[in-house]
């Protein structure tokens, strides 16, 4: 959350307006039913601040779902439904984002909820609901807690912007793909996950958001980063969408084991995050 | 629907996409639950392509939230939480939009869920979910329906456009405001209702949309505008947020006294939309 997020939760507290369970400033906000919630989540972007060269507007189109249903996975809410609005200043390109995002409906199953278009700079907006058994709140880590981190594409972005990159890094930063499939082992650990996020701005951000939320101290021993990566890039870069969690350390080892991932890290008392031993920047993606 | 919304229905068909209750073409789409529907829309606009000289951002930002509650409504979906996302190239710009939707969210009572922020020119997109005990579909009107049309603001914004507004026309313009309470009477209502679309793009295009959905031709008699407003701009200005409905004849003079409107026409058979017997042209807003 950068400092125009930290505004709009300013202006949106002081309005005292009605929210749901997850509250303001959280990846996405979920409203209680009967005997589940109801999450939505609202992401965008222009495409010439995502569009890298490899790139077309389909591909600006797929990775607005993705941002989108990133972070209900994140949430622990299963994704059921999307819609979006674009914009561009041709009915092609109108065409090409709305193409990539129905792509990426049909290819995550889901159910079109409809689209609007826009005459404008190039931009997808795209809105997603899911269902959750039991959202998974920013601000609950606890002291004793691990960190919990998937292996994935971390600090891929930052590797094709310089044009390193090939292969699967390639591919993520052209079409990335989420694992919804999550959502299962998510469910089964329920009880014990405390805390979670979706990384989008950089997975320093993301470990300050949790911590600040938490009011813990965050130290953090290692990223499961592709090779190629560099260190410097998986802590700064941004755009994995890639969840990141803070669970009961009893179990911590075989909930990673479970989502492929490791445990990356532990939870005591203090404020900041820190990088074997070090204080890690909050450094990564904002556009003000 | 304009054209570039049919390019897009019919891409989406091509894909061969789940959709939910009311399908692809409506004014928003709804998902069964058990006992009753989710419905949801999107509706977006950049503020140069709405903005009038008497208008600020705050007023765009709640014509935002009003444009998408409004198709909620059309459809009998009671509206219950909104989320959006705003582009600007200054903090400032940002946050006059969203205070606008924020009111607007607080005006009716809704469930914020959240917002994304991004650079850009000045533009909101704004996501509402609403629940519906029998949502409307645009395409059932049946031969011998009556047509029933609210009492409201038809043609203002042409008005306004022309520096011609004062009074209540001109806050029209500025902060466009809807009737949720409609929606009890509509669901009252729900067994007599075949067809009903919210007028976004005008008058003339929204009963050409029902017409073609339905397969049946309306014939239109009067439009409940006000006094000041010239018949011209009632039945082409667009953006007034005022839904219209088909029901069965024996019911429409009740419900259009309960609506505080008119029975305003009627459904035969054949095509195309009549004006005291003559043919209505399908002009109104479209942006390509």
């Amino acid at each position: 959350m950068g400092r125009v997020e930290e505004e709009l939760v300013k202006l949106a507290k002081s309005m005292k307006l009605r929210t749901g369970a997850l509250g303001l400033g959280d990846d996405c906000e979920c409203l209680k039913l009967t005997n589940s919630f109801l999450c939505a989540n609202v992401d965008g972007f222009r495409a010439k601040d995502v569009k890298m060269e490899f790139m077309d507007l389909r591909d600006v189109g797929w990775r607005g779902v993705i941002a989108s249903l990133s972070d209900l996975v994140a949430k622990g809410a299963r994704p059921l439904a999307s819609s979006f609005s674009v914009y561009s200043n041709s009915i092609e390109g109108i065409k090409e984002l709305s193409e990539g995002a129905l792509e990426a409906i049909r290819e995550y199953d889901l159910i079109f909820m409809g689209a609007d278009s826009n005459k404008g700079e190039d931009a997808i907006d795209v809105f997603s609901i899911g269902t959750a058994k039991k959202p998974i709140p920013i601000g609950g880590a606890k002291v004793g807690d691990s960190l919990v981190i998937p292996r994935g594409c971390w600090g891929c972005v930052s590797t094709c912007l310089r044009g390193e990159a090939e292969g699967e890094i390639l591919e993520h930063c052209k079409r990335p793909r989420i694992r919804i499939e999550l959502v299962d082992v998510i469910e089964e650990f329920a009880d014990f996950i405390h805390a979670s996020s979706d990384s989008s701005d950089s997975l320093a951000i993301t470990l300050w958001r949790i911590a600040s939320s938490s009011k813990v101290r965050i130290d953090l021993f290692d990223v499961p980063k592709p090779e190629e990566v560099s260190l410097e890039d998986a802590l700064f870069s941004g755009e994995e969408y890639l969840p990141v969690f803070i669970i009961e350390n009893d179990v911590a080892e075989e909930f990673a084991k479970r989502i492929g991932g490791i445990v990356a890290g532990k939870v005591s008392e203090g404020e900041g995050v820190y990088f074997r031993g070090r204080l890690l920047e909050p450094r990564g993606w904002e556009w003000f």
